[in-house]
């Protein structure tokens, strides 16, 4: 099998993807991240997801974000919007995306993996700089100077199969895979047990997914 | 003044960039890693160079780049060539001056800074990929749209002035702003004072580089 890095949240978008990766036969390497995030739950579902979904291993790298701050999910002193906001919402955190993709090319360089996998969306998102399609086209461009593998010939590809789907095509996908999206955790400030808010940012898209795709919600809700 | 983000491993190279980041007037915030590297050595004189070399601050951010191995300066069980080897050398680390980048573009966004320097060079070098010029501009071509700052139009910039100098050059310049490169460190596998061992390639092209440039080597070798 050839092997892939994925990279898994734990949340509804990544499973989706790991689901994909398997499904077009990747060994999948699940890549997670301890950043500073405002809870663990998100971890505790990325293991869950790796394991249930097939990926052959699952990783978590400790990668201290909250030490730069300037982001609701790595600053408890700022709030998450419970409410749209106009603009890069507060819950961006910055360069997320490409620090979690260089740790990824890392990892499929020495794997000899040229496929990694992540759930990016810009359709029915947050509106973060790092979700959109200049962004995972940047990147693999990157990639193809910045490894072995790229001055080898041996090209590199970002996947970013949601980057273009609506939040209900992204369900309905999943639940044709088989997906149990009650194990995954999407919220941004999901409690302990990984119960969701049910009013931040990715509560609500998420919330609006199931809807429009005419699917029952699993989500477990605080209230 | 303005802030930046400057990549300082404790080296000849990045010591040399700080000192000219500080010249142009930039407020230096000084970055470093511990990345599971063979030595602590250079974090020592990381802090040393930026200390006595005006940065305002001196991170040292820890990401265990050992967990994936596949370099000689992560995995202790791989032997650091003490001759020339072919190609690209096995002290190459996947893809780590793409997570050091990605990593100092989040603290630069926070910070609000569109300045990020590193000392990479492609003339007197290992042969690393992410030390090339394609490798620079393809990063600053990401920095641009995977932030805040660039969706808004703020350009970001990755300097890179030693890119096309020899080491005598830099040698050179260096001395011109006055940098001590006694108290910086090259070695792969400098020994817990810092003493460099003479025969590694980083040990090579700084020796090579002082006797071109016809300054007396202020480096402490092991024998």
């Amino acid at each position: 099998m050839i092997p892939a890095v994925v990279l898994v949240s734990g949340g509804l978008d990544s499973a989706t993807v790991l689901a994909l990766a398997r499904q077009q036969g990747f060994a999948c390497h699940a890549l997670s991240f301890d950043y500073g995030q405002r809870h663990v739950a998100e971890l505790e579902a990325a293991a869950r997801v790796a394991r249930e979904l097939g990926a052959v291993v699952h990783r978590v790298m400790s990668i201290d974000l909250s030490a730069f701050g300037g982001s609701a999910l790595t600053d408890l002193s700022l709030a998450v919007p419970e409410a749209p906001t106009a603009g890069i919402p507060i819950t961006y955190v910055p360069a997320r995306n490409t620090v979690f993709l260089s740790l990824a090319l890392a990892w499929a360089e020495v794997l000899g993996a040229r496929d990694i996998f992540l759930g990016v969306n810009a359709l029915d998102y947050s509106g973060y700089p790092d979700c959109r399609p200049e962004f995972v086209a940047a990147f693999e461009a990157l990639a193809n100077v910045a490894t072995r593998a790229g001055v080898e010939g041996n090209r590199i590809r970002i996947h970013a199969p949601l980057l273009h789907m609506t939040k209900a095509e992204i369900v309905l996908q999943g639940v044709k895979l088989g997906i149990d999206y009650g194990r995954t955790v999407s919220c941004y400030q999901a409690d302990e047990t990984g119960r969701a808010c049910g009013r931040c940012d990715s509560c609500r898209l998420r919330r609006e997914g199931f809807a429009a795709a005419g699917v029952s919600d699993p989500t477990r809700y605080q209230v």
